[in-house]
């Protein structure tokens, strides 16, 4: 029993419910009236969706992102940003560099702070440590790829598909020997990036060869030192899957630097598709992740329960890739 | 008389006269003894230090910033947090989009919460806008120009001769007809980068032409703006000064899709060397403001009150520019 079956017994929305049940904005005195005589009617128990309404707003939402030199992460920002601000919320944006001790220490600062909402990226934070967030009733909305997504609104990228794809198009323009920069392992989520990697491996009936994968930072410098490192092994590869636009914007300086000729020699393809990728020169063929999109998704979550007080299950959104196809492959 | 006056004369750092005070961290007995003597002697009344000890810690700062989508603001929280860290400090961001409400807004809310510093890059707010914020006893930063600098720490770039010595390298080139794609006239600071062109012209005898000047949006699509209206313009330009390096790279755009070569038909000059200036084609020729060093700076400011409990006199850095010369002039 929550507020849709209030407002579907009612035949009014559930912001309507919302309303009646905050007396924050006014709601014709009919329709009043006859929603509270169906809560009545019904035995819908007020103080259960009380909590979820929380009387004392704060109007603010806190944005836990792991590294704002990443373009992406501006952009989701600005998704976010653009659905929240019609309804006056202000966002703070909390840069914790993936560190597992700044994720945890930005997570209880803004609960001790009483945001109304939090959106997190979090390489090493489990389900488990955002009991203190959800039991204080902060809306949370978790972005990335989850085990064990139960407990809270997530929002996530087909990375594994995306990643097999891409695998998928270099195999169908002739590549043969097919190296991987990846992340550092063991992060939440960015393990399915290479687990595409391997499934395009395995449809094209190629070998995974594990001195063709590399692991490194996920950054423009993790790129230098990744490629650096694949440009040492027999037989070289001939193509490079990057973990992130910012690794491959790295491989591509080595590549120059080398005077390797992209894509001829080595094609380079990234992951996000921030501006920087067709920026560069050979501009980078990349797999889309909708930054913006997902910033714009992870606020509609939010503001479906902040502001139209939706109390249902928990949602599980999964956005698409495309392959952007540029020059560097 | 102030914590600066105690530490001369009792010899010891301020930093050890703060310890004192607050009891915080250990101080030898001797030094402390000694310590506490001189300031009865010398009649400090410890309460002036105590409101800027601040008790009452939150160990939080807040970054106040215009467009979280200009690579030159997270350098700039980079260099901010890198100083801040060591001391345990979090740091919000809050991003404005250079809205006067906004900025307004955060600066309230950040007050309200009370965080022991800030950090503002505001295009809209005034000196006295910050009463509340200095009479809290928050530790202020106030970044850009202004022409009403007194009552607050401020770190600055030499903006304005910074593009002088960008329009007399376009003239040395053999350029005459320099125009200029300007931010929106007004916002704080600002107008220092057109004054610099301005006088870069009078320096090199050439004349300032209206027409030769747009004002137009800080961003990319600014510049698109701005460059477009430019092409329309009899003669010609053979040469183009852009606000911000986000601006350059929109002219950048425009240029390439009309198909006229750079620099040979049309240089062009951006500001800031975000890292996007090295990796767009042709490389971008540009006045280096440092961003990095900028938050590094205010951190540092930030710190000395915080931690070092400095009472001193206010503050005014200015950060020296280089021209950055890479293809596009």
């Amino acid at each position: 029993m929550n507020i849709a079956d209030v407002a579907r017994a009612a035949g009014v929305s559930q912001t309507t419910v919302s309303h009646t049940l905050s007396g924050k904005r006014p709601v014709a005195e009919a329709t009043r009236q006859r929603i509270l005589a169906l809560i009545e009617e019904l035995g819908f128990r007020p103080s259960e969706v009380a909590r979820s309404l929380r009387t004392q707003r704060t109007n603010t939402i806190a944005l836990i992102i792991p590294d704002i030199a990443n373009p992406f992460y501006p952009e989701l920002a600005r998704g976010l940003q653009d659905v929240v601000d019609p309804s006056q919320m202000q966002v703070f944006i909390c840069n914790t560099d993936g560190l597992a001790h700044s994720e945890a220490d930005f997570l209880d600062l803004m609960a001790a702070r009483g945001v109304d909402g939090m959106v997190t990226v979090s390489f090493h934070l489990k389900e488990s440590d955002f009991d203190s967030v959800t039991k204080a009733g902060i809306a949370l909305v978790r972005l990335g790829d989850y085990a064990d997504e139960g407990t809270s609104d997530t929002v996530a990228t087909a990375q594994q598909t995306g990643m097999a794809e891409a695998t998928g198009y270099l195999v169908g323009r002739g590549r043969r020997r097919i190296a991987f920069i990846d992340a550092p392992h063991g992060l939440n989520g960015l393990g399915q990036r290479f687990d595409g990697y391997c499934d395009g491996l395995r449809a094209a009936g190629l070998p995974l060869r594990t001195d063709y994968v590399v692991e490194t930072g996920y950054t423009r410098a993790g790129g230098r030192t990744g490629m650096a490192t694949l440009l040492q092994v027999e037989p070289r590869p001939d193509a490079v899957l990057c973990a992130n636009d910012l690794v491959a914007i790295g491989a591509l300086d080595v590549l120059r630097d080398a005077r390797i000729r992209v894509p001829e020699e080595m094609a380079v393809v990234g992951f996000d598709d921030i501006e920087a990728a067709s920026m560069v020169s050979p501009a980078l063929t990349t797999v889309r992740n909708r930054a913006y999109e997902m910033g714009r998704t992870a606020g509609q979550l939010l503001i479906s329960r902040l502001v139209d007080a939706y109390d249902g299950p928990k949602r599980h959104i999964v956005l698409p890739t495309d392959l952007v196809s540029r020059e560097s492959a």
